[in-house]
């Protein structure tokens, strides 16, 4: 499937702390300016891929955007990762002549509905069981826990530090600060900001942690072919990679808490898609829930050996002007938490040369989105400009 | 996608009415049988679509079988159309090398459950929201309701009787009757039994009525190369086509309620993908919740002119020894309720020569299922035997 399809639209709303708005009328407007971005109508969608982290489902859409002849529909249950298996499902339906124009939307309201209700004890992911039966009882019930024991793992293991990530929480901040679209435009971070910052979970400190947001973010996948045709420069789908980790049930029960096989697996299929290396990669958006999913993925990527991302993080290499960008969006520790659908989003600007100059990465050719998603999962895209 | 993939492993467990068994447990186990009849292992299998139906997640099946390098997932959310939607799901995968080996299981506890809860009402799904708003409060609350409903309107516009419904019901337990596992097995009907039967939703009689079934049943799908080196005879996928209906959420507000839209477009893609016509079906299997399915489904995919359904489904011609003997297993109605996957399992039996011989269709090659699902979607799959 390499270069078949390509990224032809995106969409979002505003990113926010609070809202009136229902989160299918925050996916409506994403989906529409995606749409508009890519100068395509409702009408010649014929693929959906709704958002399972939001509890979306296709017929919002069918309704709502008047789509009368949908012939695909599938939705990827990957919490973190779903948003990049559905670009994989959108590639394959399209490879397979069963769409010709796929649809993304994601995003939740992050921040409004966690503040109502506790989601997790209303309606149980069956995937959770082993978790609520036998770690909720123990106080292991929110995500900050789950995944502040594979950070303090890998400081077990490999002298990372919170100092560490407290500068990739920094450097990530100071990109946000550089895009208006972004949660934390206009509020710088410091180091000692985050150091004094309250615990969350040990390590975890509030600036550890991903923004509750209210918002939404939408993109289309066409074929190449088509893409040609389209408003917007296309951005090349070349490689996509999904995988599963085992057990897949609990973060405690994987085999080494400080790694993210899944990530591992999906990268290795991307890159071989792609017949790309981490040496290619021009820019690089990873969405991190949290800030040590960076420390791990760009480990299990191959972007740093395994027990060196602490100090790599807290390099210049991932900051604009270093060989690796970052999130230069602001990713979600900063930019947004929508389910990742805006690190994908950042990544398309960006070869698209289409973001603000002075977080532009200059000649960038090549991108990758990591998408890390409930224990062990994982899905990677590898984008590239089209010449 | 033509002949690309095939079927190569099916596998059910027993079909009852009550079980202390979990629904898991029950999908483990036809998903076992399903391995062994391919001559599989479970490590073979590298992608996995859960049913939507039963409300399984992919992680019940990697830790449970010990999957350790699962590529692909996802779950098509579209009713009794599931079953088929994931078939394309897989074929997709497979095709695009995301995935070489699919497992596709279903079944739920139809008859233990529903005795317990009103699962609608605890855990509504997104899609029905204009249902639970609108239609709920004024007592349409139940699936034999809303497709009464469309039964209904057929006998007003075509003077379609429940007689015919009963002919049809007839001759699908007179197929059960040949079939040592159905339900039904050893259980006569005629049609004075169907007309005396009590009503359950005008027109429906009980008669009309799928089985709810504690069961479940799997299959298993890989490349048709790799097909030829396994323990049966490949049954290729020859064709597989899915849509979905607007406004997809609500019976009441589909355009013409006697119709089904999903299911013609499903159908005209998966014979075009097939090379095939309605005259080259030599046996057909309908998911049939109520005997009015039949009736739609086979106007739906030009199996007779609509409006001319009743008649035709109260011929001989759907029997054994007819021109397109349906449900030859049984169907819904009297084989067993799991989601569908024994239509498909029934054909590729069929396909394969492997049924009982007083069932077997003679020297059949080609052979159709078609999933309707709540609302207008529709999945159509064309089977074919390998030469």
């Amino acid at each position: 499937m390499r270069d078949a399809c390509a990224v032809v639209g995106i969409g979002h709303t505003a990113y926010t702390r609070g809202t009136d708005r229902s989160v299918v009328d925050l996916h409506l407007e994403a989906s529409r300016r995606a749409l508009t971005d890519a100068g395509l109508q409702a009408a010649d969608v014929d693929g959906i891929v709704p958002s399972s982290v939001a509890d979306r489902v296709v017929e919002d859409f069918i309704r709502n955007l008047g789509i009368r002849n949908l012939g695909f529909s599938s939705t990827p249950h990957a919490g973190g990762s779903s948003f990049g298996m559905g670009i994989q499902d959108a590639c394959m339906a399209i490879h397979a002549g069963v769409a010709s124009c796929v649809l993304l939307p994601a995003g939740r309201l992050g921040y409004s509905s966690w503040q109502r209700a506790s989601r997790i004890a209303e309606n149980p992911n069956p995937a959770m069981v082993d978790m609520i039966e036998f770690e909720f009882p123990m106080g292991n019930v929110g995500p900050a826990m789950w995944f502040a024991q594979q950070a303090r793992r890998h400081m077990h293991l490999y002298g990372t530090t919170s100092e560490q990530l407290g500068r990739l929480a920094v450097t990530i901040r100071r990109h946000a600060n550089l895009n208006p679209q972004a949660l934390m435009y206009g509020k710088t971070l410091t180091l000692e900001d985050h150091q004094a910052s309250r615990l969350i979970v040990d390590p975890f400190r509030l600036f550890d942690c991903s923004l509750e947001t209210d918002g939404a973010a939408a993109i289309v996948v066409t074929s190449t072919e088509r893409a040609k045709d389209l408003r917007q420069p296309p951005v090349l789908i070349s490689g996509v990679g999904t995988a599963f980790g085992y057990p897949g049930t609990s973060v405690t029960q994987s085999e080494e808490l400080s790694e993210l096989p899944g990530i591992r697996e999906a990268g290795r299929r991307a890159f071989t898609m792609a017949a790309a290396t981490p040496a290619d990669i021009d820019v690089i958006a990873v969405h991190e829930g949290f800030s040590f999913f960076v420390v791990a993925c760009l480990e299990a990527l191959g972007f740093c050996p395994v027990g060196e991302g602490g100090p790599f993080v807290a390099s210049d290499e991932i900051a604009l002007g270093g060989d690796l960008p970052l999130n230069t969006h602001g990713g979600a520790l900063s930019e947004a938490h929508v389910s990742g659908a805006n690190h994908v989003i950042e990544i398309v600007k960006q070869l698209r040369g289409a973001v603000e100059p002075d977080r532009q990465v200059e000649g960038c050719e090549t991108g990758l989105v990591a998408n890390e998603g409930n224990f062990g999962n994982g899905a990677v895209v590898v984008l590239r400009r089209s010449r």
